[in-house]
């Protein structure tokens, strides 16, 4: 006999035990608080997660998540699509949202360059961001990658790549390193305090 | 603008949000998981819950989840029926189960008696457990409710109805409470540990 009096409720834990950070304990109080909903509302779950797997589109400018062919980022006549934020995956587009500082496009890698993972160049969206730029027409490219050493390593290609385009006029840049806002220093780490440091920025009082 | 990207996105994260414990931020890293899985696994666990919700049965006689009319613990010929277990859920037959240390059958309450919640006596299994209680078959009924408020009312209520039925030879008994296996007196609370000096029991050497 199994540990569950039932293999379709072992199924059920199982299934939702395989998502990352849920053991087998929250997974079964997960099941156990679906089956205490109505018929109506397990479906519209289930179905909700099925559909979005079915229907779901990738913006074919940015690769962006989408219900169009175009994300309403991309499609926006308010947003400068001079500059463009590159970012490793669909939550950073949404964080850089919600910061409100933000006003240009993205460019969604759908992850980065790590070889120990065996993620190469050609396994994320570095080609078509190339693609996207033509002489002229974009401004800046801003790396937002995760401040890791795969972040680095792909932050890296692609400025390679983008400097053997030769447009001089293209400025590269990154997002800004350093201690959180709100930290104390004594509880920052020593590698980001260190860089913080060399890397400081003159004093606009 | 939604903060989505995706309707269908939205839909499947407020899905996923609704469970307990399961905030907007995970919910999103979930079913962005989820989307990286192959067709068929989002088929296999989505399906999983609906046809968990869909087929599922409860045993008979305990009112456990089970794939049967009758569940294998209350099944089994191994297990002693004159003795009953009564729990709050499903969990709590597994967590006792796992502990290997009892070899009677159980009765699965589905709740406890909880008026602030609106949970009055007929809300919970008790008339079927009542009925299970034939003269000269049942030896023992074991109380292994939680030790709250609810569980003390619950243990009183179901110890009444019990003492109703005029069987002398039927013992109640109710798990021990205490200072938990392993546990520094220190950092008990004080309310257990109060009754746990106040419920001692002799020291067998």
């Amino acid at each position: 006999m199994s540990d569950y009096p039932s293999i379709l409720l072992e199924n059920a834990v199982n299934q939702v035990g395989s998502l990352p950070g849920v053991g087998k304990k929250t997974a079964l109080r997960l099941v156990l608080h679906l089956l205490r909903q109505s018929d109506k509302d397990v479906e519209a779950f289930a179905g909700s997660l099925t559909r979005l797997k079915n229907e779901v589109k990738y913006c074919r400018v940015c690769h962006n998540i989408s219900d169009q062919e175009v994300c309403p980022i991309c499609a926006s006549h308010h947003r400068d699509k001079q500059t463009i934020c590159v970012v490793e995956n669909v939550q950073d587009v949404m964080s850089i949202e919600n910061t409100g500082q933000y006003n240009g496009v993205y460019h969604v890698l759908g992850g980065i360059i790590s070889p120990m993972d065996g993620v190469g160049p050609k396994d994320v969206e570095i080609d078509s961001l190339i693609a996207r730029i033509e002489p002229e027409q974009i401004k800046e490219v801003i790396l937002a990658l995760p401040t890791t050493m795969e972040g680095d390593t792909t932050n890296f290609y692609i400025y390679r790549r983008l400097s053997a385009l030769q447009q001089p006029e293209l400025r590269i840049s990154q997002i800004a390193r350093g201690v959180a806002v709100g930290n104390e220093l004594e509880y920052t780490d020593e590698i980001t305090l260190g860089r913080s440091i060399i890397n400081r920025v003159e004093f606009k009082g």
